[in-house]
């Protein structure tokens, strides 16, 4: 007697189940283990999978209400962006060009470019103003195969607007299916009425942001912008280590232009993740080692500001840290909405494989974002978050580019795509 | 009383006319003055663009059977890609991840991969097959907004089967509505049976392809990959000579890899275009603005193998010569059928403004493949082949990267995406 289910996905030529015998983020020689079942099956029931195999076997054993066909097609679990700035408001391409034309940051802030354009029109818009259009930005990554995101506010600035900007996130996670992990980023940037007066900003941040986010159930993880000339590594570590100590998870944005300590702070603090890392030390790489921080590497930033020092992935890689991959999507740095079009510059100038680029983007974000135990991987209890890719190897996803190749996408077991 | 017309698209926050005072292909300072008419209107009948201007304006003059209200949206003329390889059969997946593992050309031509397996593959396939694989190429050409391409021949490299090639080019042209202009690349690579006999594969393609090729009428032009090792620049001048006494328009691949003097030979020949050009000396840059040659520039290969030495893009520019952008797809060294991805890396990569990038894909390309005067710009009598964006300003074309910006292809004055 066969077990009724809801759904089968079979005869996918490759099926890409990101399972392992541990548990935990991937590191290493073990991010290029991908389990591969040819004519492959996934069973669905509900918002859960409940089993995974050759499409026979699958067969053999449930009936499904629903049965998709992915003949010659390709199957992932759905990808996971573990680094996003999805809420803003305004329009930046002038500064895209500026930037082209050989303007340097000082010309593009004077000009009324920069972080704080995006800070004045995101304070100016209204919470439904921002659902508004921020809603096609989620179609987006959906459309790009993405289906869970974190989401980071950092563009309010003030205790009104910081948890406005979380209410929206909060909202946005409601009415369409991207599910979003949401957080907390008052430490952005030092808002411009705090100029000259950064340790008021930050007592406004531990004293009245972080108790109302927390309060108001707004955001999961803290997370701060760790730079030369705004949050420097004292303030860092007070602000991290007041949120860690009120219940926040913590993760931070660490050596990304300067060689800062970011991620040597990062281990010390125990935060999920140090992102960025383009300037990271030896040092720091093995400090995060040690505690295992997840790296989250992003190189559509360097790519779209034209740098050539990629963070070093391979270093990471092969020093055996865990590390996942992320867009960084914003209007400033990287308006790209696609983790595929990011595994594709990870591989092609970082020298990732198709397959660390994968395990960067599923199993490893998941970690990232605090989700391992339930997103990542195709195994029996996790949610059905999941991609059917029109290409006959994963390897398509890096290698064909500037395309979409995702050809329907499941989200807690329901087609939205 | 208004004319009765087919199509107005209408209410165009930018529309993008790409016209010019000046006939023929744009370079140095003209590659920036776009005509941008806000709340702007394009008036179409049957296959040809009869009128653009203020919404306002057309519809005082013009009836529409049917009218598209891109309110909020930026309209150009369809772009067009100058240089493509869109025939070809196999998968080189495993090449572009033994690239990135370390393998050397060597190591990967050992395994059996380069330009021969493709060879190998195509040999293979019936033309039935190769209409059928690559059909859903050109419909990603049209998605990201491409409305005619060059399309080269190369993959066969025996009479027939270069024969063959150009047949199915011809015949995808009459399926579907990408607009394909052929190009004969007899001289793509020595295939593996002419080995040390060069001379004689040389003699094939003059005393037998080209005729072949003329006479069944299969090609516009004839093209030859110029390079060290492959043909030289005597082997190139003789092949493409011959062509062009016979009636082919020429182009080359020239000066990709090695300083070889291919720009020079172009400007020499009188070849519409010279293409690649990562390693052009500035005597080359010279020579091809003396003559009008077009410079077609591939950044897409470069990107993709992971090199740093893009073509000097503001230096051909700067210097005032005529250039355009293409894709080079094909399956070795750029899979990517999309143009938006190429001006995004054009942009960020090699420091080209969004202007110029359109102007390279548009009017510029238009004029790279022979269509200057029908193609590439919205101008009373020219074909109507247009592109609704998705987005406010022309810039967010190579700004917002990853994600399809396209929402709809007008080709012939017909909707088809």
């Amino acid at each position: 007697m066969k077990r009724r289910i809801n759904l089968i996905i079979k005869n996918a030529s490759e099926l890409i189940t990101m399972r392992s015998a541990k548990a935990g983020p991937r590191c290493g020689h073990d991010m290029h283990e991908l389990e591969i079942i040819a004519d492959g099956a996934v069973a669905v029931d509900k918002d859960k999978i409940i089993d995974v195999g050759r499409s026979k076997t699958i067969a053999a054993k449930y009936q499904a209400a629903k049965t998709i066909d992915a003949g010659g097609k390709t199957v992932t679990p759905g990808l996971i962006d573990a680094h996003t700035h999805p809420v803003f408001a305004g329009d930046r391409s002038n500064e895209f060009e500026m930037r082209l034309k050989g303007a340097t940051y000082q010309e593009i802030s004077a000009a009324g470019g920069g972080i704080k354009s995006t800070v004045k029109a995101v304070r100016k818009a209204s919470e439904k103003e921002l659902v508004h259009i921020s809603l096609p930005r989620l179609e987006s990554f959906i459309s790009c195969g993405t289906t869970t995101i974190d989401a980071k506010s950092g563009y309010g600035l003030t205790l009104d607007d910081e948890l406005k900007m979380l209410r929206v996130i909060r909202d946005l996670g409601k009415i369409q299916p991207l599910e979003l992990i949401p957080t907390f980023l008052g430490a952005h940037e030092i808002p411009p009425e705090y100029q000259g007066r950064k340790n008021e900003y930050v007592k406004l941040i531990t004293e009245q942001m972080i108790p109302a986010v927390i309060n108001d159930k707004l955001a999961e993880f803290c997370d701060i912008f760790c730079e030369k000339g705004v949050f420097e590594i004292e303030e860092s570590r007070y602000i991290l280590d007041f949120a860690r100590k009120h219940g926040l998870k913590i993760k931070l944005h660490a050596d990304e232009f300067a060689p800062l300590g970011g991620a040597e702070l990062a281990a010390e603090l125990g935060a999920i993740s140090a992102d960025h890392l383009m300037a990271v030390s030896d040092k720091g790489i093995r400090a995060m080692k040690e505690k295992g921080v997840i790296a989250v590497l992003l190189p559509g930033t360097t790519f779209t500001l034209g740098l050539k020092n990629y963070a070093p992935a391979r270093k990471i890689i092969d020093n055996g840290n865990p590390m996942a991959l992320a867009t960084d999507f914003n209007p400033g740095t990287c308006f790209c909405e696609s983790l595929p079009a990011i595994m594709n510059i990870a591989c092609t100038q970082m020298k990732m494989t198709p397959a660390e680029a994968l395990t960067a983007t599923t199993i490893n974000a998941a970690w990232a974002i605090g989700r391992g135990e339930s997103l990542g991987s195709m195994e029996r209890g996790k949610q059905a978050d999941l991609v059917i890719w029109n290409i006959p190897s994963y390897k398509h996803i890096p290698y064909h580019f500037g395309v979409n190749l995702a050809m329907a996408v499941i989200k807690r077991g329901k087609r939205v795509i």
